[in-house]
């Protein structure tokens, strides 16, 4: 049996705090250490596109976050560690998958309708500042997780309607053009850790809350004891519940130390000692990876070298994975045979059609056209294209069977069955 | 002086028909002779998969549509002659370009409004059956132009407004990250030959009422001798004026050889003597291109291996101009110095922001932050977004300068008048 894939996208924008190795980056390093998985990690770096418009914040992002991975244990000779911008393949699938991916689909995505809420509360044009690349990123989401026949991709709750899409998308793809793909399931993690920032709403860059990963022990001192607490005095008892302190060091201490560390706060700690408790618990866990860090960060023509590793590594699977689906869509060597055309034509054409069009005296009339190409029927002329349809409406709902002479006039050869024969097939 | 880059995309679906000759492929060929023009054709299949989805037939259509070009004479040592799909660099750029393309331009896109419009007159959801390739075509074919800084592109008056995409997108990523887009322009023919087909109205496949370019003479023969022309006997003067026979042999006529059928015609030619002039006129100018034509595709491998050669001489504009266009954007070489960041964002923060956000008591309120991101004013709560977003907006327009302190709370060391001076901003 072949191993599991899981592949998981790496934002490349900010800085990594202690929320993020807590919530993502240690968790995602562990499961990658685990048997019968094979891992893939990305740093998404045309998703930061959307929003990044400073290209030296780019590649210093990139490189930070690149070099925080590594530090704290990523293994790329064990998993797939790829920058998404050097796999020319994940720009070329997107395009192929914009060519299945149902518009409608796009214009229910949470992170667009939000902008479009956003403008709309403003009295703003509904896509005012909304750039495509907001509205197509599922799709690209889609390619980078198809390009590698990925099996489950861990997410948080609100990213499940993009695995839906990209499964979406994929299944389009395998009907028109045969199995190429692999359907992704989303795999959602209810226990991941969420640190309490500073002010102890959860720690996040927006809030301006964060503990940098790695900050020198001075300056994590520094901001360890500017944690609020309340006022209780040194020999007061203190709640560990709701204490963003007890959280903090919960996350990074053994359930030992834990569990005296609450008996500590049930005996009246004093707020200073438990944040050199702290800071000591914090510090013990990152200071090996800070050192790592220093020396990755030190030298970035390393850490291209091994992006570039990483990307002629993934590029084993993108390059004859590509070379197979240009080929199912007929991006194909002039010089081979042609395939055999699809079965699927001879299904699609079983529908028989509506063709409206204009006279020349103004009015909108439309043809009935069975599956096998016979016209069928020519109706009325109609003052708008909106009564044409509305007709057209009432037809496929099957609601005018039996009374097609009172349609249009029947073509050559035609009968009422052939009509009433053709309308039924709408039904199905 | 540098040569004027135009640049033409060729549709790769359909076989060539006489209409195509004469109206695209021939004054196209003739173009690429001119002196001081560099031309640059490419066959559009990454365009093609919009619509076309059986593989079998857009592989032939690609060879067909191929082999036409250059049986008519297309010299691929002058010209740039490459096939899209050929160019990774093209859908690279697409994403880019995607970045910085505003969604509400693409919805004003007419093959896009056109679909919508249909949906709509027969009372489907607006973006029934739409694909994002219909929708993300304009962002495809930017991508095209600006790819190989094209100055002119020769387009019909419907594919205006696509060239004036091209320059947005192109003015938007120039704004952004520097000057690297040529903008390009819309060469607009008026006198583009529109040839009429067999039943009279424009040669056209929706017609199927086209003569192809290269049926055999008897096909061709047969094909003439349908034209459809009025009951006149021999010796009855006939109209040239409206007469498809008539602008068909003008169309492929010399001045003198059409001034004496039209005397012929005021004369009484006969239809059936008429008609074997034209079969006459057009097999002398397609006969060789017939031959060529039939050389060319009996070998599909030359044909790929000129594309491919295409696509090489094409990738020594592409590549380097792709590698200047991802260090723009930030997707560096790590290894490299960062550029400064760009100045731009000076000049964007030059406007103060509304904050929206929710409050635990349920409340919408909003912050209105300074440029420099000084906190001035925190609203009142509201009981929905959309009424914070009433006020925001009227704050905006500027009606309520004066009233600062009705408003909402001033943040600590801010005055009326700061407020004031924030929101003069917005008018300018």
């Amino acid at each position: 049996m072949s191993n599991t894939r899981v592949l998981t996208g790496i934002t490349t924008s900010g800085t990594p705090h202690l929320g993020n190795y807590a919530g993502a980056i240690r968790p995602a390093v562990a499961a990658s250490r685990r048997p019968g998985v094979e891992s893939f990690y990305f740093l998404a770096d045309y998703h930061a596109l959307i929003k990044a418009q400073d290209p030296a914040r780019v590649q210093r992002s990139t490189l930070e976050i690149a070099a925080a991975w590594l530090a704290c244990g990523l293994d790329p000779d064990r998993v797939w560690f790829y920058r998404q911008s050097d796999i020319p393949e994940i720009p070329e699938l997107t395009w192929l998958l914009t060519c299945v991916a149902g518009k409608g689909i796009l214009n229910r995505a949470h992170a667009y309708k939000a902008a479009v809420d956003r403008n709309v509360a403003e009295h703003a044009d509904p896509d005012a500042g909304v750039t495509a690349g907001l509205f197509m990123y599922p799709v690209l989401m889609a390619a980078d997780i198809l390009m590698f026949r990925a099996n489950l991709v861990p997410v948080g709750r609100d990213q499940v309607q993009h695995i839906e899409m990209a499964r979406d998308f994929a299944a389009r793809f395998n009907h028109l053009y045969g199995e190429h793909f692999v359907l992704p399931e989303a795999a959602i993690d209810e226990n991941v850790a969420t640190l309490p920032g500073l002010d102890g709403r959860k720690m996040s860059k927006s809030y301006d809350n964060t503990i940098p990963l790695f900050a020198p022990k001075a300056e994590l001192k520094k901001l360890i004891f500017s944690i609020v607490t309340d006022s209780r005095a040194p020999g007061e008892s203190k709640d560990t519940e709701g204490s963003a302190l007890f959280q903090l060091y919960q996350a990074f201490a053994t359930p030992e130390q834990t569990a005296a560390f609450a008996q500590a706060f049930a005996d009246g700690i004093g707020w200073g000692d438990a944040k050199q408790a702290l800071l000591e618990v914090i510090d013990g866990e990152v200071a090996p990876l800070r050192e790592r860090y220093q020396a990755l960060i030190a030298d970035p023509a390393a850490i291209e070298a091994r992006l570039r590793e990483g990307a002629a590594k993934a590029r084993t699977i993108a390059t004859p994975f590509m070379r197979e689906l240009r080929h199912a869509v007929g991006l194909r060597d002039l010089g081979a045979a042609a395939g055999a055309a699809k079965p699927e034509k001879a299904k699609k054409a079983t529908l028989p059609t509506f063709k409206q069009y204009r006279e020349k005296d103004g009015r909108f009339h439309f043809k009935l056209i069975a599956a096998d190409g016979r016209e069928l029927l020519v109706s009325e002329g109609f003052a708008s294209p909106k009564d044409a349809g509305e007709l057209i409406a009432r037809l496929k709902s099957g609601e005018l069977t039996g009374k097609a002479t009172t349609i249009g006039r029947l073509s050559e050869g035609v009968t009422a069955d052939d009509v009433d024969a053709a309308l039924a097939t709408f039904a199905d």
